[in-house]
């Protein structure tokens, strides 16, 4: 069935009650049931939860084949947690069938890619897919197709029972003998917690993994004791120097400060630019950069922005530490200055991955949000946006927040170089669609900005303050000069990954990428 | 159906799953299937959820004939809301049937008594029940039997899907236009919001009734804009200076004093008295005064307290301002000192009325207690306490957290004078039983101390500090000699109020007193 971005959905993976993708807001002022964990009661005080070791919590927690199991991912490629937990179920009690519903999977996680060609991981729901996991599930080697949501879709698939967590491990930085965990007060601090605590409340099980024990009541804490079955200390969770990558460090590239001026400029031009506006930017070096021209342009314009969302930057912090910004609100925390920040900065504050981007919930943050500035693998002309798969075809990104917050706020804007080596990537049809074309408003290339047509009134405001833009075939034409226009990928048919809009319905889909060679 | 206490239930009472109370903790280790709210989602975009007023809010909310509310009992007697939304549901929406599931009521809502005298008003789900409402319920006018449960046994049975709460009506002292919404920061400042919490994230439908506006976003908040659909600013939600009853003024009385005095003495003669316990009192007189004696123990033995529970006092604090306790875990605020303080003090920290004693969950914080002490309308020999009913038979108390706390704390104390007016306190059988005897471990009067058989343990401990106790059966003798046997009360067969275990069974029922003039 075609779904309303043109993407062919295959009948046979509309099961269940799964749609296709009908455009933005489609299920806006509808209401949802939502369901809630089975879950173990513990009426009869005991001291403490602790167990030996994690397969004794496994075992505790009823661990058995066929289960769903989840890991969230604040530390991100420094993450220890997800593999240690999947080397105990795997290798030391002999599980299999297994699910991974992540919040995001990479380069920390290869592993669980072996654990998928052994055939003993056979479903991985996720954000991020990378590294060997990515090419992994490229290659069909999974037995199901991978489900790839965005960071507020999960929780919004959790509510609504389409993700049933029969285990949750969740690293936590300090926690006490009962399971009130926090990502801060501990020896590998990971700052916020904001994609576990969902899962905390939604899982039948949740076992928490620290390697710093504290006095009992570790509060405040982001996970509640309440919620906890039982709590393993390890000698590390994960290494908080890797949380950073190196696309958070600021671009010297002067090309990527170029477009980071372009994006300033854009958000300037626009009437949300005002006192007390909000913000968010991606980690992409040029979307990075951006916070240093809006300062610029702030403090021109005599104003201060009211919150800054999403995941927090050493760079935003500074800009809160200068006095331009009341609140940074923290799903996740993206380098160590955000870390420490989080820790002693009362107007930085943590919120779940619900709260920030559930498209189900009453109301998510990215709602207030009025510009987000985010990176693309590839945008094509009808302004869809692809940050999943590789002009190869193979899965190695993540949706993450930008669905949501592409949706969601009064002015995206994507920043993207218009080629990259020798692919466009400015194109026709993106490979796969992550975020679709209607969510998305500007898109800033080093070769010029591109409005989209939906929005003339922004088109208006670069005209009125002299922004020069062009119709998005000229980039494309332009990036098809340049590199020329690729080859067709060539695909088998055996879809290999779903692609959800954050409402559930399905966006697109992945197929097996055809030659393959690991 | 005679339950593990000896009361007979009505067998009629036992339908949908209902079940007579079989002893402390015996669901211990049983896994509960949660329930959750039907929400609507709010995936479009929009500035703000602020209603012009509290009709507009119940009609977005859909406000119906038969449904049932909740209100938060944070400001006690000094509660506007509650009576506020009722008149406005009742005389100015016309809607009937309506079951009131409120955390408490009292003195502040003789309103809601005339609109059970109407009929509007059918059910009556609460902790407290005192005053007009109490007496009202009492004379057999409400339709079916009124529900009391104990805090921790609110959340539980709302977990539980035993409590459906179609709309919940939250008062706070601050919020923003999108609902993140506190007990502080406003003019109307409760402190904890430990009993709203619970509501908002299980409520279909949530309104916000506040008289503070703030700036979006109000962080950190108790309550997740995430949970809410409306808000309502009004101009006050309640008297925070009616928050503290005259009963958490610090008594004066040598009678209790000396009972104070008494009960500080058996603490420090048990073994859990060791660096790092856990406390908690309730805020009669005597409980209260206990602060003071344990002082001086704390002192002489050089030890500090981990944390202190429950209801937070200006008394508590104040202990903790002298470094003597490490963590303040606050479920409500009892005073302004209170109040003021949890606003300033990062180690004193708001817990939800779940988190604070939820039988059902996965460990709740009376689980980790070692003291309370707690106050009694009546004991009985087989240390049976009533917190619900008066001598007259009429409902007029509160079970709160005394069930909770009493069940899971490893030393329970039950302080209370032999006599009040012409009744005996201890007595052969209580009215009601709200606390079941086999949690209860030792009883202070001014006229001896009594130990549950059931705990030889501290017996044996008292004997070693030279600590005189006596058989139960000699206090309730002495009460008798002092103000006579008192008659039996005379019933009628209609029941008016059923209390349920914090595990939801049926602990005892309140049948409608004869003759009861109003």
């Amino acid at each position: 069935m075609i779904n309303a971005i043109g993407r062919d959905i295959p009948e046979e993976l509309l099961v269940n009650g799964k749609r296709v993708y009908q455009g933005k807001n489609a299920l806006d002022g509808t209401y949802v049931q939502r369901v809630a964990p089975q879950t173990r009661r513990a009426e009869r005080p005991v001291e403490s939860k602790i167990c030996t070791n994690i397969r004794e919590a496994c075992e505790r927690c009823g661990a058995h084949d066929g289960m769903t199991v989840s890991f969230h991912h604040a530390f991100r490629n420094g993450d220890y947690t997800a593999s240690m937990v999947m080397k105990i179920l795997v290798e030391e009690m002999g599980l299999k069938d297994i699910t991974i519903a992540a919040t995001s999977l990479g380069d920390a996680h290869d592993l669980i890619a072996e654990y998928i060609e052994q055939g003993k991981v056979i479903g991985i729901q996720t954000s991020g897919i990378r590294g060997r996991v990515g090419e992994t599930v490229s290659s069909g080697k999974l037995k199901s197709p991978a489900i790839l949501r965005s960071h507020g879709g999960r929780p919004r698939a959790i509510q609504a029972g389409e993700v049933h967590i029969d285990i949750a491990f969740l690293a936590a930085a300090s926690s006490d003998e009962c399971g009130n965990a926090s990502g801060m007060g501990g020896k590998s601090n990971c700052g916020s917690l904001g994609y576990a605590i969902g899962d905390s409340q939604a899982a039948d099980h949740v076992v928490i993994i620290t390697d710093t024990l504290v006095n009992f009541p570790n509060i405040p804490s982001s996970i509640a004791c309440e919620d906890v079955d039982a709590v393993c200390v390890v000698d590390a969770i994960g290494d908080p120097a890797k949380i950073a990558s190196k696309e958070l460090r600021f671009t010297q590239d002067p090309r990527e400060l170029m477009m980071a001026e372009a994006v300033a400029d854009v958000i300037a031009a626009t009437p949300y630019f005002v006192d007390g506006f909000s913000f968010q930017t991606g980690a992409g070096g040029p979307s990075l950069a951006a916070n240093h021209f809006i300062e610029a342009h702030m403090r021109e314009r005599g104003i201060h922005m009211g919150f800054a969302l999403g995941g927090i930057t050493g760079a935003v912090c500074s800009l809160q530490q200068k006095g331009l910004i009341d609140k940074l609100v923290d799903v996740q925390s993206f380098d160590l200055t955000a870390i420490k920040d989080l820790g002693e900065n009362p107007n930085h504050v943590e919120i779940s991955a619900s709260q920030y981007a559930n498209p189900a919930n009453k109301g998510a943050y990215v709602n207030k949000l009025d510009f987000v500035v985010l990176g693309a693998l590839e945008v094509d002309t009808d302004f869809n946006v692809n940050v999943v798969t590789g002009s190869d075809g193979i899965l190695r990104g993540a949706p993450g927040g930008h669905p949501d917050t592409a949706a969601a706020s009064k002015c995206s804007i994507v920043v993207t170089p218009l080629t990259r080596g020798r692919m466009p990537t400015v194109c026709e049809h993106v490979v796969t669609v992550t975020t679709p074309g209607d969510c998305v408003d500007v898109l800033v290339t080093e070769y010029g900005i591109a409005v989209n047509p939906r929005r003339s009134d922004i088109a208006k405001c670069l005209d009125e303050s002299g922004i020069k833009h062009v119709d998005i075939e000229e980039l494309k034409n332009r990036a098809y000069e340049l590199v020329g226009r690729p080859d067709d990928l060539e695909w088998e048919d055996q879809v290999v990954a779903m692609v959800e809009a954050r409402d559930g319905s399905l966006l697109d889909i992945v197929r097996k990428i055809k030659p393959l060679v690991l």
